[in-house]
């Protein structure tokens, strides 16, 4: 479905255009948690978030397939980190771009998403969703960039893993937020191809723990619109796609309470000085909480998703003394 | 008074214990500028500043010659980052160590600097004042450890300077916060030695201009307590070696409003994703405001001073839309 080979040639397609970013470490954190801790950084990628990753490398390789998508444009749906890495990689190579995002939108993504040159369609999230909009627009002819479920998108989103495992000799356990999966399929295809042998856990919210039920149904499980303030992995169900490739994988999943999200969120915002979002912080809070297992593990890598975080929730975190 | 040698021998003895911290650039700030920026990030220095840098190198210093300190302990006088600093480089190098705060010290420090080890004595501000609280201490035959104005803390404080230069070729310019001055001078002369025609700039707070009126004057300048929100340069007056260093040495000063201190913060943590303290948005505001003449320099370093900012700073700063 996805293979290595897919995510170094994402590489080569990234390469010069991407950030490399920088992997970090935290004594602190190290130390709490007994284990060597080292962050991917992707809060320092363009636009905020590894979805830039994703976005390039699909469009780049949809325009070599088809060059008149610089006349024809591309659409995209959502309101999040992902219509900001779609709208400035279709920026940059040229391509006009839609995206539909939904009218409640928080105003920072819309402006954001606007800045990069992108033309705006707005949907009520009341009468209209996303499947359905996706469906119209492909039945229309329209080029859809996906969020996640997509062999290119994941490809791309293995770069971070793989520069990470590059960086680092012998991480021996890998951990990425889990929401449309898109991510977390990229880095277990990366990280195994380094080393078969390494331990890949998914993270998502307690109430947001549609992959959990997913994978003990061994079928893909429709939750209610989940409420958390990790925004970036507030999603029904798995992909398709993503699911088939961690199903029979993956380690674990780890489910986070709204809660120890925020503790997470603090500790690296007040301590590690580097702004990051609330699903990043699944991943830490993971590990903070003692919920993965450690026997023999001595390098646990982290893949930091973005550093996006609502004006107003970072102020609500320390309004309180 | 203190040479580009002495800052080589502290680099020695911060090796393997001082944060090799990273250079971060950031595409958008150089683009708004018209330079390539560089930011040495000593935010991510153990106790989240460069204080520990000067402080570590100082009492190493004095302990290899005067051992019993070990037995009689040293002491400093301060209500921020170089309280930290002191506190966590005495527990490393096993002397005892008593820190004097102001009553009204923010809670956050005290608990940071206690978290270290340190002993804390509290005096009132409204009653004692620091230079008479040193010379009581110094009377008693106290080694004290002073926040700046000091050869070992100054060559310390260069370390960050030097890495920087290292890392970074062909900087032509180079910015600190200026406030007791150890940091400025500790930079210019680890700049200088491998640049000698290297534009050194200091930055302070409009309401903290004592350095600006001193370098005018010719001779150290008081002025009352300044009320600004980069706590960690609100003094009243120059150092007396800090002085001499810089009185003829630096290129210019340059003077920060308290809302572009402001700005500058908001415009790091939101879109460089890093967490800085107000003191180091004193050198991103000076550039970004264009207060800084850029004729014939293409490449220019900031010192970021430090991360710990106070969390209802950060709170209010992001408390309106």
């Amino acid at each position: 479905m996805v293979t290595f080979d897919d995510v170094v040639a994402a590489v080569n397609r990234l390469k010069g255009i991407a950030n490399k970013t920088p992997v970090m470490t935290s004594r602190n954190l190290s130390e709490l948690c007994g284990v060597q801790v080292y962050l991917k950084c992707e809060n320092f990628q363009r636009v905020g978030a590894f979805k830039f990753r994703g976005a390039y490398n699909c469009i780049s390789k949809r325009l070599s397939q088809k060059p008149e998508l610089k006349r024809e444009g591309i659409v995209a749906i959502s309101s999040g980190n992902h219509s900001q890495g779609v709208a400035l990689a279709a920026k940059l190579l040229g391509v006009p771009v839609t995206i539909h995002l939904p009218t409640d939108a928080p105003l920072s993504k819309i402006e954001a998403t606007e800045a990069y040159g992108a033309k705006l369609e707005f949907f009520d999230r009341s009468k209209d969703d996303r499947d359905r909009i996706a469906e119209r627009l492909i039945s229309e002819g329209k080029t859809l960039i996906h969020g996640y479920d997509d062999p290119d998108i994941i490809a791309g989103q293995g770069t971070a893993a793989l520069e990470l495992m590059q960086e680092i000799k012998g991480i021996d356990l890998i951990m990425s937020p889990l929401g449309g999966g898109g991510l977390l399929s990229g880095t277990m295809i990366a990280a195994r191809a380094f080393n078969p042998q390494v331990k890949v856990y998914g993270v998502e919210p307690e109430v947001a723990n549609d992959w959990q039920l997913s994978l003990a149904a061994g079928k893909r499980i429709s939750i209610d619109a989940p409420k958390t303030i990790a925004d970036g992995v507030s999603l029904c169900a798995p992909g398709v796609l993503t699911f088939e490739i961690l199903k029979n994988q993956l380690d674990g999943v780890v489910l986070i309470s709204e809660e120890e999200i925020k503790e997470a969120l603090k500790y690296v915002i007040s301590r590690m000085k580097i702004v990051i979002e609330p699903s990043s912080a699944l991943v830490v809070a993971a590990l903070m909480q003692g919920k993965i297992p450690l026997g023999g593990i001595s390098k646990v890598g982290l893949i930091i998703s973005g550093g996006n975080i609502d004006p107003k929730l970072l102020s609500e975190l320390y309004s309180q003394p």
